[in-house]
């Protein structure tokens, strides 16, 4: 069967993080986390991270962002994000049901928020009248596929501090942003001073699995409150700790070093095509790029992908731990037959 | 290593469960549940509950609880429960947080709600002042290990409808009432007409994975935007629906007949001792004890369990899919060597 | 027309706060209480209470509740009350609705709080289960028309701050409170500790006000964020802030005093009857009485009360600022007519 | 003292709503609206706008609005407004807080939303990622000072009800479009098909009071909840009420017209300034210039107003139901002493 490009949780379980599964069903163990293997897992954080994190698993990107978020905020602050944020356009509005906290809009049309950006926002700082803002969320990857620079997370953390705001990282697909960098996670995020992670496994062959990551010590000591409140303390955690020792054991490297690969690799392949035009430089695993409607409409009936915007030709291609060259090359031969 | 009688989900996964999982791993497939695997284990939900019921898999029992329940109410309406109640006391306040419903609550000795106990909470009906009773929530298996005939939750149902209320049903542990009863999920969930079901699956042999079940029409439709705005949409969901492929396909069963049967097993055994008094008969797997505190003392040390109520010396036992009776021999042992 | 016994909110302005209103009414104003007016109001707070407090005024007492509870609060922390509380039952939920906190009901037959009664629900501290206990609320008056004495809130406050507890004070009768106890609001709010106070003018002459005091120095500086949040930032802030300045300056305590010594004088006159049976002693505005049911009803047909509990033949009878021994001999007599 | 120009909100009570607070002062009435005067009052809404309306009066008018539309919203559902609209920018994300429903935000010049730009946000309906676009949110007068013609209103209400969502007005200055326009609140509001409105009182001269109407027959019959749950049921509401009964029998219209003749008179004595640019043709009681920095400081040491926005010079000016020509004479003679 085909494989997607829709997105990078179309794909399955890489087999080391299901055998740790398997191996973790062997006894009877405390629920709710607190169980040796969720205490090593934890652990585990600390070590690559190279701090004393505060570590929370859960089941859904959404449900990191949302819990991250709305656990350092009090309801009239409000979050500084892209209206291309996953948290603005694609969970339902959960972070404003959820805790009430409103999502201050910024625009900017490589997918990367920039201290002048957030500048503008500040002005309503002690006007009661107005939402105060109070956290700047990142996607690392962005939404568009581009990558800040180590550097640029820096500065934003910096930024933020300087003025009494936090920096939250959503990192879906952190593991991606590293390896396209040559970084570390502890140089990426425990360096550069981010508060607070959104730290992705499910994308990267995980089966489920998300981290809350508080790197802040003044936000620790309260989110397994916040939590069990969101409805994400799951009982038999260890099957969820389990696949992050594994994936944090090397699986993580593996499987982004492939579906950038397999990223990059598509992009030439892409661009090979004058009718295709690239909405800017692949270096991770998410490929936006602007096509003819009509071989939009072709590839679509073959391949599963997201139109990301139907009136100007715009699609967006995933590729996966688990993509292949192969894979591809489908692809873009339906393409050249279409030329033909 | 000792099991433990603290929880059914100390436990861990069935192999048959497991099996279950391993094998969806093989494709690519649509994320968010618009897969065939997903298809196929509503239709099963469906075959055995026989109508044509929405059902939403999430990952933990708070969530389909606050889910099912928030989805069916304004914000001005609440749900009338015991304050026994799981959605009461055990999980921090979500359903107030998530969705801001009050939980009216309600007292009973037994663990069950009663048509006349709900009654006088109606008399504020119509009076803007108070929150106004729209959903009646009970557990079965109950908090206390009793359980519900199925003709009194259909008496529930019926004096809820009749009163323009819903019956929401928690199934944490629907699968031992059901083999308690020796009933049918039909029988008790259809055919008694029970409104909103959270079926859950991990107590009882499952790794994760809990359902919300709407039963009446006028509530469908609507639940994907309230389960997906609740953080609980995951995205590899194939994973959970091919687990309750396999737990409907017998393993329920299976499991909640051991589990019961041990439950049982146990109370007999405990009741050999006359220092200890059973707080109610034990048809399913929660044994609720009394014992002096001396031997409640000795059995901590070396078992895993709950204390209930530290004052009176009430202690929880919750047998699992896994317990054998070897593993409740050892407990009496250690209180018979307590007595000689 | 016949003066009504429903609640001291039946009365209309005292000619004092009114004149205050028209007084204000020549000028333009900076509007949300950024003006002279709002200022020196807040200032007489602070003189009265000897103490640099923070105050909002607001125009409804579920409204002063809600923010000054929620604005202490993180959202996984709850109020500890009594099941009776007006927060509980009269306020349709909003604390619930506004923040999602959650009220954790404890019970007492004399509508008063006791430390002993509060250390019940710090057994769950900790527990990540369990809503967090962070506030006690007490009414004072209470909601059965009892009193706590100024030592009694002393005590509460000391017990509450030992274990990392606040103590807010509904005060919508506050004023009735201070003059049945001959004390001051300076002994009564700022020497006893309490850290919030709703501090009601409504019910005791005014025609619309009531104010949030923060006295914990912890917990100022956010709350006007809070009230603006919760819709209750008033425009046109000096026809509230006028009323308060002519209140604290006599209004508050001539008014309390008639409405205090018409319930004792209600009190006593109902006494006489053998029939009749007063819930507890009469010391401020509010009787709560038992009656047989036919008294009850005829009664009921000729003046404004409450049937607090119908069952049980519970009547409350509140007596008002311009309540006259005229107004209250009319019901007298129409009992004594009901047993001639 | 000068008069101010910062809102209309800075302005006292009209005489006649003052008397009518003053005649309602002598008897006692039940509270919470159930009184004769609330009742005439909502009569009178009913009789002026020519429809069988619910009404709920409120103290501020971002409750009004929080109410309006929280109350007709599943908490999936959200709310399409300007990016400029009162509800986004100056209600410190009281919606959000309240009820958890997301501003669709979307952008026009000239403070008017059109059926175009609704139509892009609605791309979504049915998507369970996203907020699903439930209600239109439209101020008028616009927080630009400009105006929707009737007719604008109608075709923005049929194209509402066309794709299954909601009209909702916030009428902060809803008797200044109405003199605007030369129509009628029933013309305006009933015959084009607006679904809710939050009707605006405080601002045109009475002293507190706002009110929700709702027109469509299928949001009737709930909001009475929401309003107390929202914290805005005024105890002695006759006071709130007596004010609308003045208001409605003329003062609406007396100052109305007053502030919007004060105002096109303002604009015109502007425009002799070639330093000075409207931003847009003045018909109502708001003004936006465009003017030199420096001659704005020298105005702002002086009079009243906002600076809208500091970076391009444009101020708003507003005038009141008691500004005259003389109030703003003063400040044209400081623009001709500035340029002198």
């Amino acid at each position: 069967m085909l494989k997607m490009f829709k997105s990078d949780n179309t794909s399955g379980i890489h087999l080391k993080i299901l055998e740790a599964i398997v191996n973790a069903n062997v006894e009877h163990e405390s629920a709710y986390g607190s169980d040796a293997i969720t205490q090593k897992a934890i652990e585990k954080f600390r070590e690559i991270l190279g701090k004393d994190v505060d570590v929370f698993f859960v089941t859904t990107g959404t449900s990191a962002n949302v819990i991250a978020l709305s656990g350092a905020l009090r309801s009239y602050e409000g979050v500084v994000a892209l209206d291309s944020a996953h948290i603005n356009v694609d969970e339902c509005g959960a972070l404003e049901k959820f805790s009430g906290n409103k999502i201050i809009q910024v625009h900017s049309d490589d997918g990367k928020i920039y201290p002048d950006i957030v500048k503008d926002t500040l002005e309503v700082l002690g006007d009661e009248h107005a939402v105060q803002p109070r956290i700047i969320s990142i996607s690392q990857v962005t939404e568009l596929g581009t990558l800040y620079e180590v550097e640029e997370i820096k500065e934003l953390a910096d930024f933020a501090h300087q003025n009494g705001l936090y920096l939250h990282l959503d990192g879906a697909r952190i593991a991606n942003a590293v390896c396209a960098l040559n970084s570390s996670f502890k140089e990426m995020l425990t360096d550069t001073g981010v508060d607070l992670v959104s730290f992705g496994g499910t994308k990267n062959g995980m089966m489920i699995g998300e981290a809350i990551v508080v790197f802040n010590d003044e936000l620790k000591g309260r989110y397994h409150f916040y939590r069990k409140q969101a409805m994400q303390l799951v009982s038999k955690m260890r099957f969820i700790s389990s696949q992050f020792i594994a994936y944090l054991d090397g699986v993580w490297e593996e499987n982004a070093k492939n579906a950038n690969e397999m990223g990059i690799y598509f992009a030439k392949e892409l661009e090979k095509f004058e009718e295709i035009k690239l909405r800017s430089q692949v270096r991770a695993n998410m490929i936006f790029a602007y096509m003819p409607k009509d071989l939009i409409e072709v590839l679509h009936d073959k391949f599963g992908f997201y139109i990301t915007d139907e009136k100007n030709g715009l699609v967006r291609l995933v590729t996966s731990f688990d993509t292949t060259k192969e894979d591809i090359d489908l692809f873009i031969k339906e393409i050249e037959n279409y030329y033909k």
